[in-house]
Order: structure tokens, then C-alpha cells, then sequence
């Protein structure tokens, strides 16, 4: 996310500095040699830049936002963490209205900055959560900057936010990893996957994802995650039944209410 | 898969001649609008033809094989039925033959003439099963066209076959009609579907399939998909059981376990 941020701003403001900061310091030296940023940077000179961009997991934004002591009006930090309601809920008063708290709805199944790819965010939309907590400035910087890189902003609160995200990310990856299980537990997982055509291809694709982001991501989002999973077991088994009963009328009535799809995406 | 096929066997077969026969009155006025096909022909002209492809559901072969009288000896039959020992098993001995059962394992979730696409078949696998029960000439035959297309052919028997297509494709269908269905049933489907990134479209994409194809296909393949439901439902539940622990030393094993995917894939 952060490799793929840096590449477009770069590309989009000319004139402007990228400095960078890692835990990883493997993923500055790679960030630096791919020129997404112009140089590494000390913590200290993170904390003074006109924007900082967090592009790091939930718990690494809130012990980040927690350990600053201040910071100047005018500075905007924006978050792109996965969910919002832990990062919103810890951020220090003092410091709330420098904080835009977003989450763009775009990224692929691999990490790192040599994962970065052009244009990632371009025709995606970004979530702005409990807006009204940013200071004016912020809000216009990040508003400007998202809509330069071709982003569509959509607010929402951070509940009703990390609730949402359950159901259109968490829950999908959730399946994916099972579904990507079921297979490669079979006596011979290569045969079958011989056979992949582009709807295997397309349900397991996400199923690459990091395993320490995702379990950060579902421990962070745990009690919503559940729910949706829950909410999914209770649609499967509502089909396998009609597939035990051989209740076809009552399949093609579900497979049609799943073909609604169609008219909102 | 026959609109898609006929336009790829036109472009590369010059001088061939293609006719066209649907039950759907409607679809051969398309193909031939289309110029899929350069005629519409009688039941009779089809059976006379030196290459047959059925391009329809699984019952919809059963029957026209069953109804033959008898063909030529160089007569080829190739059909593209989702399911193959249904098939297979069904076929008169005296023109087993002259029938090559193959499923391409290529596809969109859009049915009908108008949904044919160029080089859908390219670069694609195609299964051939049971084939030492067909006969020389139709195995060259067909070989040629799959190769031709640019497949790659696999070689199965049919049993295997259709167990193994419940887990590539027929379950990935099950979990993507109840995924979206998932969503479709919250309060406000459309905020949370504001939200879709590449993961949810990829994964609701084959949620938009044909009714009728997939009840069919469902009805036809009926145990195999049962026994991949219930193994995916396990790996879910144990999925979901690590969330509700907390045990995310195991869930990162889970997923590192599902990144294998990467290797195969």
C-alpha cells in the first residue's frame, strides 16, 4: 500500500520529498533503490514533515499515534489502516485533528515494496471515517490528495466502517484461505488444480495474502469477522439442504437472488 | 462455450463451413446475426455433419445421444458437458466411438450467443476422459481442434473427473452464490458493496452465473459437491474456531498453509 502510494504521489507532484521510515529497515533500503522514496529518514524527521502517510498495521498506527507528544497545526497525519474504530478510539485528544483516518479499498494479495504497482488506487474508492473529528486543513490535504490520485471518497463512521469491511474484505479472505485448504488437503491437490479455469483462479487469488497482516487484520476486526462467518455458514447450509433435498426450484430462486449482484456492482 | 467456440473456429479454419442448431430459437438467429454460424440447420444436417459439438447442458447431450440411430465411421462427436460419467455412461455402444467427452475448463459467468468472446479456449486446459473408448480417427480429431485452439489436453477418467470439477468449479460457484447472498441480505447491501475492492469483485464475480446452467450442473454432480461443501465447511469452522480462541499462532499457520497455492498456481 505504502510502495504503490509513494509511486503515484510521486508521479503526480513533481516537486514534492518522499522520506521514508521502516521497522523493516530491509523495506527502506528496497523502497529507496526502487526511487519511491528520496531518502530514508530518522523518526524525528517523520514527525516534522507537512504529511505523514501510515502505511503500517493497525497496532503499529496506534502505538505510532500514541508515543507522539506533539505536533504542529498544520501537519496532517492520514492512516490507511484496515480497520478504524481501534486507531480513532486510541488517538491522543491533543492531536485528533491532524489525524485522517482512511481506509482505501484497493491493494492486491502481495506485500512489500517490491509489490508496489502503478495506479493502484486510481477508480478505487477510499473510506473517510468520523470525518468531522479532522481538523479543516487535514480534511481539505487529504481530500485533494486522494482525489489526485483518482480516488472516491466515501465517509462513514469508523463502527459502522469496520462492520462493512468485515463483510466486502475480511469475510472473502476468510473464504478464500478455506476454499485454497479444501483443495490442498485432497490426496492430490495437483491434479486437481490442473483443472483451475478463472473462477478457481479468481476465488483463490486473495488466498496468497500475508498471514501476518491477515492475522493482525481478523484479530483487530475478531467480533465482526465472526458475525459475517456466521452469517455465510447460514447461507451454505441453505444450499447444501436444497442440494440434499434436490429442492431445484428453491436453488434456482437463491442462485437468482445472488445473480442481483449484477445491478450494483 | 459455443458462441465463443465457433467464432475461434472460424478464425482459424477459413474454410469451413459451420451450421447451427439450438433448441432456443432465438440463439440461432444470434449466432448467425453474429456470423458465429453461416447457416441454421435441421436436426437432420447436424447429424450428418463430420464434426458435431454439444454446447449444451448435460441432459440436453443425453438425450441426443440416446435418440441416434446410427452414424458414419468417421463421423466425430465432441461434447462439452460440464459432468462427464453421466455422459459417457449414457452414450449408445454403437456410436461410443464416434463420441470424444471433453469439459474445457474455460468460461464467463455470462451465458448465451451474445456473451461468445475471442480466444476464450487460449492458453486454457481441456479434460479428456475415458478416451481409449473412443475411436482413432475422433481422438486425432479432436486433438487437432483442442491443440488448434491453443488447450492444453488432460486425460481422466470420468469419475475422477467430476470429483475433481466439484472442488475446482462447482463449489467455488456455491460459495460465490452465497457469498453475495451474504451481503445481498444485510440492511443496506448497497453501502456495504460501495466498498468492493478487487477481492469481493473476484470473488462475487461467478455469483452472476445462469440459474438453469448451475442448477443443472449442481443436480448432475449432486454427491461430489455435497462431500466438497462439507470439506470446505470444515476447514471454515476451524477457521473460525481459531478466531474465536484467539489462537492466531494457528490461523497464520492456516494461512501459510493456503499460500501454497502460490506454488501450484
Amino acid at each position: 500500500m505504502g510502495g504503490s502510494m509513494a509511486k503515484s504521489l510521486k508521479k503526480l507532484y513533481k516537486d514534492i520529498e518522499i522520506i521514508g521510515y521502516d521497522h523493516h529497515k530491509s523495506n527502506e533500503s528496497e523502497a529507496l533503490k526502487l526511487g519511491f522514496i528520496d531518502k530514508r529518514a530518522s523518526y524525528e524527521e517523520i514527525l516534522s514533515s507537512d504529511i505523514i502517510i501510515l502505511a503500517i498495521p493497525v497496532d503499529g498506527i496506534v502505538s505510532f499515534l500514541k508515543e507522539i507528544k506533539e505536533l504542529r497545526k498544520d501537519q496532517t497525519i492520514i492512516d490507511l489502516g484496515s480497520t478504524k474504530a481501534k486507531i480513532i478510539s486510541n488517538t491522543p485528544a491533543n492531536i485528533r485533528k491532524n489525524l485522517v483516518a482512511t481506509h482505501p479499498m484497493a491493494g492486491t494479495e502481495k506485500s512489500g515494496p517490491g509489490a508496489a504497482i502503478d495506479d493502484l488506487y486510481s477508480g478505487k474508492v477510499v473510506v473517510f471515517c468520523d470525518i468531522d473529528e479532522s481538523g479543516e486543513e487535514q480534511k481539505e490535504v487529504a481530500t485533494k490528495l486522494f482525489r489526485d490520485l483518482g480516488m472516491s471518497i466515501v465517509y462513514m463512521d469508523s463502527i459502522s466502517h469496520d462492520r462493512d469491511a468485515a463483510y466486502i474484505s475480511h469475510l472473502p479472505h476468510a473464504l478464500s484461505f478455506a476454499l485454497a485448504n479444501t483443495v490442498l488437503k485432497q490426496e492430490d491437490p495437483k491434479s486437481i488444480l490442473a483443472l483451475a479455469g478463472g473462477g478457481f483462479k479468481d476465488m483463490s487469488r486473495i488466498a496468497k495474502s500475508s498471514p501476518s497482516m491477515w492475522v493482525e487484520i481478523f484479530s483487530q476486526n475478531r467480533e465482526n469477522l465472526l458475525t459475517t462467518i456466521e452469517d455465510f455458514q447460514k447461507e451454505l447450509s441453505i444450499l447444501k439442504e436444497q442440494v440434499q433435498k434436490k429442492d431445484w426450484d428453491s436453488l434456482a430462486l437463491l442462485i437468482q437472488e445472488a445473480n442481483k449482484l449484477h445491478k450494483i456492482l
